[in-house]
């Protein structure tokens, strides 16, 4: 049995508009964003973890499930893992203590593998393993990219 | 114009069963809380920050609004400052970008001090000064309590 390492790597914030999010949090709360090549997501480097901004419609479909405003709550936690092995374990241990997979581990379109459980109370869980972003060895992100 | 630190220093759960919650995180994802004094609150320390399970009427409560399931998200994003001073001088600096301030600053129940502003898409970030807890030179927190 291996349990969830007990750490947060991303905040995901679902938002309804993108560009107000983004103007938001960089104008008001002067937050810079990291450099990134998407255009469709915005993240921002905190205390070890990752507050993304993401469309609430495509947050919700990334998780497999339907954005209608009652049981998404358009947040989601994530736990960046050390390989895909890791993200697999997990989810072997989590389905036989009978925590409900919301979406199995599968290859993720932007490179990584990921998939998402869910709490007693709706919570979106992600574990991940994503390829271009190091964990140092607290399992903190440090070097986003690099 | 101060900014708000970039950081995140508490994730809060507003949960609807605390005791279901704190079995679920403890059972199935096996996480160990930190030990505290009140039975109302359960916290597991993370890498440098805190997730915390709070039920979510008190939760509302505590950020003076109505947990009526529409506007309240039921998580809310904390931020921990250095002192009582920085809370205030934050709060100043975002209410003259025009940020909704959802609860000014005071002293809290807990000992403490804080507030809460929202985003343009309602998500709920507080701001505290909390003297029992410790920020780090990188502003994490290594050592709740003590």
């Amino acid at each position: 049995m291996i349990n969830p390492p007990q750490r947060i790597s991303f905040v995901t914030l679902g938002v309804s508009d993108l560009t107000a999010s983004k103007k938001f949090y960089t104008e008001k709360f002067g937050w810079h964003p990291l450099e990134n090549d998407s255009e469709g997501i915005v993240f921002f480097q905190m205390n070890g973890l990752i507050l993304s901004l993401f469309p609430d419609s495509e947050l919700a479909a990334d998780a497999g499930i339907i954005n209608n405003g009652a049981g998404f709550k358009r947040f989601t936690l994530a736990i960046n893992c050390y390989s895909e092995q890791e993200v697999n374990d997990i989810f072997s241990s989590l389905k036989e203590k009978g925590v409900e997979i919301v979406k199995p581990p599968e290859k993720a379109f932007w490179g990584g593998y990921s998939g998402y459980v869910k709490d007693n109370d709706n919570n979106l869980w992600e574990f991940a393993y994503n390829p271009f972003i190091a964990l140092d060895n607290s399992g903190n992100i440090t070097s986003p990219g690099g």
